[in-house]
């Protein structure tokens, strides 16, 4: 019960942060096309963190799936990590009303590096109270995603003060690494269920 | 339990899309009948789009309903799907503000057409790895409704360029085709769940 | 399935109708309690709206608990009774920013109407599609307090135009008849799930 | 299910609190890191108020997972302790904009306590409609980090009108005495739930 709770609850979250973003692309006055240039930026970072945010509730999704047990230690990691993604809104309107500019741009990156890191610290939390998961283990292996994309979150953010738009192609390069499906951890998951129950 | 969760976060999101909607129904000044007359073409828009939000949460109802299994790889339709329906508060707003001009008729219609091609692709990909379930097969058989939709969503966007207000009528019309209960559907859904069990 | 899923979809509305009506409280500027007192009537009108809020999701929760089987045929009412719920925050803001004014007590009381009706149509739905369900039936019975609460707030709309105080009395009487428990239904829930089971 | 669906719908309440209060945090004009400073106050708020709704779903997560049996008597209690809950945003924002100030530091005390109060309410009537569930009576025992938070926040409310400051540091105070996990609750969930199911 407490398992389905949390992932209730995160959902919920992430739904809602999924969802209020879009009330930051502020419907313009004109009625035709040209008014809508000015979101365009806005627009595109949007897409770019609603592909963060599905990423996160993807793998949050995985984790807790193959997770036993979760325990009162896990849950404030879990909100730690949900504290990190309710600031994405605000970057990303911060980044989109100013395109290409260094702050901003970097703002966004240290905000993904801080939900990495939670990411990080639920992961190891879970593993280490959920005893000596070998399914777990095997599944979250050495982690090498996890570990690239902060090194290039911290990248990218030295880079955002001297040329804004390489940062912005190394988030979009870092999405891109993980909407490439996880076959380790897909397989793991099918394994561990079987096919013969819905889930 | 995959499946309960995808179904929760599509819930949330659809949940938060059909009431931030009303957020953009901006309280008048005044305080006389007169007062709200301004709002009305928000209002109607803000009818149809709640139809047609309740209309795709019918169908993610009925179509997750049917299915067996869902695996990672219907994460990302699902989630494609989502955005899509996640344009339509700010379409709606828009097309509000600005009732019967061309683009922001267009542009309706093109969200429509885009949350249908993508509400297509989940289909195809549940159908495919729900591996040859005949049950979903024979519930979404030819699936007239669904194509005769997007050609419609496509001629309505052409003729929003010469007469608005036809355009809106086509919209309307989808609309009522999909209010229509699907008999097949409900008679498959009806058959394959027995009537003993709650569902 | 299909019954948690509606209940699921239902509580996420009205959790977020419940707590957007708060985005309404809008800041003052000012820093001491004189600041505040202009947003008293739009509190007030908060808490009563919450608290009809609150009465619709328990009896919601309380209809759909005594239900054994929701059809397709029953998505559609309630999708109808959440939309004139969703209509609730747009008139507690207009009523709260215009308090004692005529039309917006009047159309406040309407809002209250048409989801006064709609929870009748769901019940009604329910009732006839749960077959001769004995113990729902029971539970409704005559329904009284449906009944009179639509009586009543026909006469408010009314009594709105002359003196929209009265009218803000009845609303607030209305409420308190159903925040008294329905000994009956209550009654009939237990019985009908024993004590042995969580519920 | 009556437990699961109040689960879910508190669970709703809170996290589009936890989210929206995100929305207090207005999107600077300018694009350095000066523009932020102004947000620097509103922010450290949103971060303790974020605290607070994270303490309050944590123990509310723990009292109806020791519960057996929610009875529509325990409704209202929970939706009482929502409705303090959901004023959090506003007194956020509020105490954000006017940082150290009486009257907002003392509001924001206030609701606390209140929300305080909604919460040792909600405790009372579980234990009492339980009935002589030891499990619960045990684990809740003196409740003594209630009556000390409660005594606290009296203080901090009284203090605010001479040092806001030291008002603060009371709030700040409270809010680590409850993060500090209950290592008697704990336990007691743990042994009651042995450790062979999920959960």
């Amino acid at each position: 019960m407490t398992k389905s709770r949390v992932e209730a609850f995160s959902d919920g979250v992430v739904a809602i942060l999924i969802t209020i973003m879009v009330l930051e692309l502020k419907v313009p006055h004109g009625a035709d096309l040209e008014s809508l240039r000015p979101l365009l930026p806005t627009f595109v970072t949007y897409v770019m963190s609603y592909i963060y945010l599905g990423i996160y509730w993807n793998n949050h999704h995985h984790l807790l799936h193959i997770t036993n047990r979760i325990t009162g230690a896990m849950l404030w990691p879990n909100l730690y990590l949900l504290f990190w993604l309710s600031l994405v809104p605000f970057v990303t309107s911060w980044m989109g009303d100013n395109p290409f500019t260094p702050m901003p741009t970097a703002v966004y990156g240290f905000v993904l590096l801080m939900a990495g890191i939670a990411y990080t610290i639920l992961q190891t939390v879970i593993i280490q109270h959920d005893g000596a998961h070998p399914r777990l283990k095997a599944a979250v292996g050495s982690d090498w995603k996890g570990k690239i994309s902060m090194l290039l979150y911290i990248v990218a953010i030295a880079i955002a003060f001297v040329r804004p738009i390489v940062a912005d192609a190394i988030y979009l390069g870092v999405a891109l690494i993980w909407l490439v499906p996880d076959r380790r951890l897909e397989s793991h998951l099918t394994e561990s269920r079987g096919d013969s129950h819905p889930g």
